[in-house]
C-alpha cells in the first residue's frame, strides 16, 4: 500500500520543517566567509539589506563610516526582542515562587498583587507595568542569598515550558536575532543585554542561549548588601529597588555598564521601553544602527500593539529599521 | 680634561636609571615566551613565587586548580594599588575645579569643605574619608553633562602633575602592576577596576595607563539621568551620590558589573578599603589569590600605615599574599 498522497498544506509544512531544520543545524561561527550568507534566517528585503549596508559602512578602514573595534558596542533588548514576552518569562518565574510561598502561607491568595498572579491572571502585570512587577520580585526573589536565588531560577529554566509554545523557554530564542549577534560579533561588536528584566535571571541564560557572558547583561536590579567572612560571606538580596533598567532608565544602565554609546541598539514594539535606549544610541557622533521588532505574526509567534504607538511614531521621526516578524523573518525558533 | 671620577652614590644612580630604563623600553606584549620572566620589575623572593605559582596552578588543564578562562577575572583597586595616593589624584582634580568655581563665587573660601580644599588641606580630606570627598565631588562634579565633565578631566590630565614626583599623573602607573595585568591578560584573564574613586575621573586614564577598556571600570558614581532628543539628548549628572564603591560596597559593585566573584583581587593598606573585596575573592570555590601593596618605601614612593592596621590584620588572618614596595619592587615607576 503507498502513502496517502499530502496535502498541500502538509506538503508546506513539511517543507517549512525541512527550511528550519537546515537553518538551524548549521553550525554557529564566529567568523563567515564572505560568500556565506551571515543573516539564513531573514528573508531578503530593506531591513537585512539596512543590517548589511551598516555592517560594511562601520567595518570599512579608512571610509566615513568606520567605526573602530574598540567603540563597537551593540546593545539588545531581551523580553520581546531576543525571546518571546507573551508572557513575560520572568512573570511565570514569579508566579511558580509565589506557588511555593503561598503554599506555607495561604493568606497570599486574598492579597493584591499576589492574588492576580496566582490566578495566572498575567494581564494584570502586563497592565501595571514593570514597577508593579518589581514589588513582586522583591516578594519573591529578596531575603535570600544572590546564590540561593540564582538556583532557584536555574531549577526553573530546567522544567518550565512556555504554555502555548508549549518547549522550554530555553529554546526561545529568536534564530534571527541570534545570527545577528552572531554576526556583529564576528565583526568585532560587544554584544549587550540591557532590559528591563532582572539582571540576575538574565545573566542565568543569557550565554548559552546568546553567547552573551553575565558581564555584559545589564538589567533592573534590588539593592544587594555584603555579609563578611563571619556570617556566610556572600551578597545579601534586600527588598527595595536599586536601578530600573526601563525607558530612561536605559541609557542610565548602560553608561554605567559601558561607559559609551551603543553603535547598534535594538528593541521593539510594546511598552516604549526601549526608545531612549535608540535615541542614546542615535545621539552619538558618527554612524549609527537602530532596530524596531514589531510583533505582528499570530501565526508564528504572536500579534500586538502599543497603545500609545510611540515605539513605532519615535521609529518613523527618526528613521529606524522596523522588523516585521512577519515579512522578515524565514522562520522565528529553531524547530 | 677627564670628566670627574663618580661618587658611589653618583653611580648606583646612574646605573638605576640604566636598570629601570630596560626594564621599561621593553616592547609591552600580550604573550610571554616561556623562557622571559614576565614580571621583570619585581624582586625575586616569595611575593614574585606565589604569583607565578598560581598562574601554573590555575592554567594548568585538567589540573586540581585550572580555572576555565571564562571565569578568570582579576579586580585591582585604584589608588595606592595601581598609582600613587598621596595625594589621592581625584583630589588634586577636585582642588583644581574648586579654585574655578571661587573665582566665580569668592564666598566658597569661608565655606567647609571648600575652604579646605582650596588652602590644599589635603588632609581634611584623608581624614574625612570618602564620604566627604564625595560631598566635594557632588558640588563639583554633578549639574552638568556627562560629557562636560569628562572633557574637565582629560583638561586636568593634560597639565597636572604630581607635586611631590614632579611628572603628570598619567605617567605614575606602578610598573610593576602594569606588568602584573599584562601577565594575568597574557594568561587568559579579564582584568577590572573596582575603586572608590569616579568611574567616570578613571574610564579617562584607564584604558591608556593600564590597558583596561571603559566598561571593565567600577567605581563610585552620583546619579545620572537622561535628557531626551529636544534637551539636548544625553546624561546629566546629579548631585546625589548613587553608589558608594567602598569597603562594602566593593563587592556589591563587582556582582553588578561582572557577575561573577574575582579570582584574583588587589588592595592596598590604606583605609580597610579593600579587605571585604578580598574577603569576597577568596570566598569564591576553587583557588583564588588576594594580593595587598604596603606602602614602605619612603625614598621611591610614600611610607604611610593604617590607623587600625586592619588590612595587615586581616592580610594575616586570611594568608594573603603582601607586597612591600621596598622590598619586592625593582622599581616602582619607568623614568
Amino acid at each position: 500500500m503507498s502513502p496517502p498522497p499530502l496535502s498541500a498544506r502538509t506538503a508546506a509544512i513539511h517543507l517549512l520543517f525541512a527550511l528550519t531544520l537546515a537553518l538551524c543545524i548549521a553550525p554557529a561561527t564566529q567568523a563567515h566567509p564572505p560568500t556565506t550568507d551571515p543573516l539564513p534566517s531573514w528573508n531578503e528585503g530593506p531591513t537585512k539589506q539596512a543590517i548589511l549596508s551598516f555592517m560594511a559602512r562601520v567595518t570599512k578602514e579608512g571610509g566615513p563610516g568606520f567605526v573602530p573595534v574598540e567603540d563597537r558596542i551593540a546593545v539588545f533588548d531581551n523580553d520581546g526582542t531576543l525571546w518571546p514576552e507573551k508572557p513575560v518569562i520572568q512573570g511565570a518565574f514569579l508566579l511558580d515562587r509565589l506557588k511555593t510561598l503561598a503554599a506555607k502561607d495561604p493568606s497570599l491568595k486574598q492579597r493584591q498583587p499576589y492574588k492576580a498572579a496566582l490566578e495566572g491572571d498575567v494581564a494584570y502585570f502586563m497592565e501595571a507595568g514593570e514597577k508593579a512587577v518589581m514589588e513582586l520580585i522583591a516578594a519573591t526573589q529578596a531575603n535570600q542569598s544572590d546564590e540561593q536565588y540564582e538556583a532557584e531560577v536555574r531549577a526553573f529554566f530546567k522544567s518550565a515550558r512556555h504554555p502555548k509554545l508549549d518547549r522550554p523557554y530555553t529554546e526561545l530564542a529568536y534564530k534571527p536575532m541570534t545570527e545577528l549577534l552572531d554576526y556583529l560579533r564576528a565583526n568585532g561588536f560587544q554584544t549587550w543585554i540591557s532590559s528591563g528584566g532582572d539582571i540576575d535571571f538574565m545573566r542565568v541564560i543569557a550565554q548559552k542561549m546568546y553567547g552573551i557572558p553575565p558581564d555584559q547583561v545589564i538589567g533592573t536590579h534590588l539593592k544587594k548588601k555584603f555579609l563578611a567572612k563571619n556570617n556566610s560571606q556572600g551578597l545579601w538580596i534586600e527588598p527595595e529597588l536599586d536601578a530600573l533598567n526601563d525607558k530612561e532608565g536605559k541609557p542610565v544602565g548602560i553608561d554605567l555598564h559601558i561607559g559609551k554609546r551603543p553603535v547598534f541598539a535594538a528593541g521593539n514594539v510594546r511598552s516604549g521601553g526601549d526608545v531612549a535606549m535608540l535615541e542614546y544610541s542615535q545621539g552619538q557622533k558618527g554612524p549609527s544602527f537602530q532596530l524596531i521588532i514589531n510583533h505582528d505574526d499570530a501565526q508564528r509567534e504572536f500579534a500586538y500593539q502599543e497603545k500609545d504607538n510611540a515605539t513605532l511614531t519615535a521609529a518613523r521621526a527618526n528613521r529606524w529599521n522596523v522588523v516585521s516578524m512577519k515579512r522578515d523573518w524565514k522562520i522565528i525558533f529553531c524547530p
